[in-house]
């Protein structure tokens, strides 16, 4: 500092990112361990990628707004341009062209990256986010979005959704673009079709009926559903499956990379009618590579809009430490024997902390409570004649003697391990 | 590109840092799980937090090297100096900082962040790697130390380490302080002289004892390690445990932060003799938050270090993928109903992959062996009707008839879920 006094330096974490204090974590572990699961029951596999790659890979393919404004985008001291991932497809797109010759089909991929993206915070948007990616690559038919689809509607239910909870909303890109055709001079104004499209509901109905006509020279109709036969196919698959769609011929998703039918999850909640996720078919990943083509259709879910999901709807899970029991100490001339007995416990597949302090009894129990540890016993001079614990449970006070060798079992079997 | 020719963009990622295919992923959560267990399993609690820091963080107490060569370090749209994180401590030290009040001690924590150096790629030295941080805080007595040289001791064995694998060297920062005082004008001199003990071992004996005699008046003289009674207690309390410690009076360890103790473990292995990673105390860590103090002790533990172990002690485990079944079908026709069958599987708790290609059987087995995918399964008219199956294990071929209910269960007794 100028002023030369010395500056007490900040505790706040950089503007938009989160700090995941234990209890911040065990939602976090909560979120990305059911991503995980759900995804590795339908056989897709874990890959990973640096947040760091080239920035070149973002400047052919992603929505200009993204390149432009929103990335974090620095030189390194090597003069190379880097980019702070903000979004994982590229990413993959890259390792798959890499590897294109040596693809097992169908291949199913996910990962749960965090993603940047330079934008003011605000609620479910942070600059900052970790985001489940699911990928099915090589189906060309529509076995792929079936299966897609209902990956999502499956990972719903396992955050606890019911179905009226959410809502599963499909269009075809295709399909707009054959109805919109006669419209557009060449595909380049399809795009800005699109946003027009995707904003619809959110402006008044004469203000887009005005827009549409000036922009396009010609008056506003509407898709036909019928007029697309993969939706029809996928609808009753879908239905077979027990997954509810609803068509929406307005809904158009950000990214320019998607090639035919889009998908997009809402919450119904009326204090939080929002988009939680979304996806689609996008079979031009490779284009940018070269390399030959890969057919793909995929979500992206991200863990702040999870959340939110799962505050609205109450479907939080109640902390649980990632520590079974406490071992307290009489004084600490017996924290040595503490540490042996939990060693002991160790080996018997218990997680477990040591008081290592000059605190009382009493003290030390408060700090295990504090901590949510559910289990604790003290360890003292009758305790190490005997060999007997009084082994205590803090929720409930249940408190009973436990000889050393029935201590794991007492607890795995509480506990549910 | 200038030329006005489409440039193929490279499918490599960004330099010095990795891709994880699904094989590479499979070792990387072999290495973080059995970190993470370690941890958990001595009443350690995971935390995390962004790899973005505010630079600020990095300028009062990393050592200058890191700061001014080795960071990442950028300015944000918004004008903010924004660094990658080069390691977690000073992460740490700002959440506790944050709820200083708060914390219930002893409080052991772990995170295994991605951390970020601007360095010269070589083995074992990337740009990004993933490290293992346990810290234990709250605790001045040395019991702090004897519980986290025994928790790297358990790190080392639960990757498969046998005891003359490696070698744990101890250290005291306060036993060099008082065996060398004599030859400081004050305590900023420090940090030299470790760095000049430190490189003992690479100089040869005349260079260093010429440049010791030069830099600090007087001729060198070697550190007792009887001077310091931590020391002797921390080495027996460690034998008693099983842990085994060698005195090294030149571990002087890079960071300008530890306070007294610091040890470091080692490679025994004759083509790979370098250190493994390590720690110590660092008492004065909320210093610069101008917080109440907070005496700690803790380690780091690089994941390509633990990779290069890994291999040179063959210790690798060998591939399997997240995949249990893969449901080949008769034809296209089937794949409904295989899908459906999958579903059946997948409540059981199995993780399955479908077929949806218009291949031929054997071309099916051929990618789910390719994918290291265990059993598999036709389905076909007979199947169907039957609704019995002939579940075939690809590694040994063995093919048994096994109804649809039983295949779950089967499948399981076999890996053993």
């Amino acid at each position: 500092m100028e002023s030369g006094i010395k500056r007490k330096l900040s505790t706040e974490p950089y503007k938009g990112v989160r700090d995941f204090y234990p209890e911040d974590m065990f939602v976090h572990n909560y979120i990305l361990e059911t991503m995980r699961e759900t995804a590795e029951r339908f056989g897709y596999l874990e890959y990973s990628a640096s947040v760091l790659e080239p920035a070149e890979l973002y400047e052919a393919k992603t929505s200009q707004e993204i390149v432009s404004e929103q990335t974090y985008t620095f030189i390194d001291r090597g003069e190379r341009r880097v980019t702070l991932r903000p979004e994982m497809t590229p990413s993959v797109a890259r390792m798959l062209a890499g590897r294109r010759r040596e693809l097992a089909l169908p291949l199913r991929l996910y990962s749960i990256p965090n993603v940047f993206r330079y934008e003011r915070p605000q609620r479910g948007r942070l600059r900052e986010h970790w985001q489940l990616n699911c990928d099915l690559f090589g189906v060309f038919g529509i076995e792929a979005e079936i299966e897609i689809i209902t990956l999502a509607d499956r990972l719903m239910q396992a955050f606890g959704a019911k179905k009226n909870d959410y809502e599963i909303r499909v269009n075809s890109r295709t399909l707009l673009m054959n109805t919109y055709r006669s419209l557009l001079k060449d595909g380049s104004e399809f795009p800005e079709l699109l946003r027009l499209l995707d904003r619809k509901d959110k402006m008044e109905s004469d203000t887009f009926l005005s827009a549409w006509q000036e922009r396009f020279g010609a008056p506003f109709k509407d898709v036909e559903a019928t007029d697309h036969p993969p939706l029809k196919e996928l609808t009753e698959a879908l239905t077979e499956r027990n997954v509810d769609i609803t068509f929406d011929p307005f809904l158009a998703r950000g990214f320019d990379y998607y090639t035919d039918i889009v998908f997009e999850v809402f919450d119904t909640a009326p204090d939080n009618r929002r988009s939680l996720f979304g996806g689609g078919r996008y079979d031009r990943l490779l284009e940018i590579f070269d390399a030959e083509p890969l057919p793909a259709v995929g979500f992206g879910m991200g863990d702040v809009t999870v959340r939110d999901f799962l505050t609205t709807h109450n479907l939080m899970p109640a902390y649980r430490p990632s520590t079974d029991l406490f071992l307290a100490t009489f004084d600490t001339s017996y924290i040595g024997a503490a540490q042996e007995l939990a060693e002991f416990l160790r080996e018997k597949g218990l997680r477990v902390a040591v008081n290592l302090l000059d605190k009382k009894v009493g003290d030390q129990v408060k700090t295990a409570d504090k901590l949510h540890i559910p289990f604790i016993l003290v360890v003292g001079e009758n305790e190490m004649k005997t060999q007997t614990f009084k082994l205590k449970h803090l929720a409930t006070t249940d408190e009973r003697e436990v000889p050393r060798e029935e201590i794991a079992p007492t607890i795995q079997k509480r506990i549910g391990a």
